[in-house]
């Protein structure tokens, strides 16, 4: 933990990363991070099944081409440090359990000793399932709704939300809303200085408004208590 | 070469990365192309110094912390196949000769074969010392402006730009701005219909005006012509 004006701010950050991850869903908070990390002294721990590198291309992917990318973790599973902040990426793995029962239990062993929880996308689908989502509010990527929502009726799923907050969960839209979601977080938490300064060094318009969300009318999706 | 509707478009796409590459100058990008991947049999190469994986953090990174993400190439400069398409990221790492002398002199060989030359950030300023910017009109990181535009003063530096076009180079301003300028070349060269199918998939809201730059005038910048 580090300080900012007499508050402690989380300092140790993990990501988990699967076979058919969404770079984006990763790599927007995460450089939005490592922006930060020049205020900050933040910590990154890139958390997989095992140290081997971890590829965005899915195991159900296309035979046309190989359109791709690859990053090394630094833990696995077994060997992740206590951590503040995890971070779950979304992505077409998600769809496979082999690919994801490792990340689901891992959320569910780690979350009652996180700070905060933050996931992008269809990783909010990985929480559910390890079940820290029951009886919150929660949103999902908009395209993957229906089957996403499918996985845990137990969750309170928002359909018109670009990120929805409840306790200590934050869940994102899909993709490019994780931008949007860490930058909420860390005004929250980090401040609102911190926040601007890093979206402007990104040149990044955030949207600041967390019922924002033109994808849910695109697909005309109600709220699963509505 | 595919086909699009009887046009053939580019399916070789080819990534510079170096230390301290601005991780989301790349995966922006390269996450709209993963996608577009679905639509049409895209290759991509990671191309690098070495076959070592390739970290964020730049050689001349704060002491404190250690937050940073590496990337695994799939050919150095020298193993490169022919391609269609090659983008060139930004980043700290860029301020260093040492760490960008070889991919300046990647580029310079390789730019007479492209299709398409796209750079993201101060990434102009890897393709502006390789020489291909001479002449040209091009725009970069309005925060690293003034250092990045005195590398080479025979480019046309548009101050207030998201992006500029000139013959087949595309550059665009600081980091977010490279999914605009993705955006808008996958909208040029592979149709608008495709280009919109990626962004409503990702969940991001383009910026479809090349002149929108909030970010020139928040440090006050002036055309290099002007």
């Amino acid at each position: 933990m580090a300080h900012l004006q007499g508050k402690s701010v989380p300092t140790r950050f993990g990501i988990v990363v699967f076979p058919g991850f969404q770079a984006l869903d990763a790599f927007g908070p995460l450089d939005a991070l490592n922006s930060l990390a020049y205020y900050f002294p933040l910590d990154l721990s890139i958390i997989a099944a095992t140290m081997d590198p971890v590829s965005t291309r899915p195991p159900n992917a296309p035979p046309q081409g190989n359109f791709s990318e690859s990053i090394v973790p630094t833990h696995t599973f077994e060997t992740a440090p206590p951590l503040d902040v995890l971070i779950v990426p979304g992505g077409r793995g998600t769809k496979d359990i082999n690919v994801v029962q490792g990340v689901i239990d891992f959320v569910a062993k780690v979350y009652p000793s996180l700070k905060y929880l933050i996931t992008v996308c269809t990783g909010s689908g990985i929480a559910a399932r390890a079940g820290v989502l029951d009886g919150r509010r929660a949103t999902t990527n908009k395209k993957a709704w229906a089957e996403t929502t499918a996985l845990r009726t137990e969750v309170k799923w928002v359909a018109h939300a670009r990120w929805v907050v409840d306790g200590n969960i934050w869940t994102s839209s899909g993709v490019s809303a994780g931008l949007d979601v860490i930058f909420a977080f860390m005004e929250d938490v980090f401040g609102k200085e911190a926040a601007d300064n890093v979206a402007n060094g990104l040149e990044y318009e955030r949207h600041t408004d967390s019922t924002w969300d033109p994808y849910a009318k695109i697909y005309n999706l109600k709220d699963s208590d509505a």
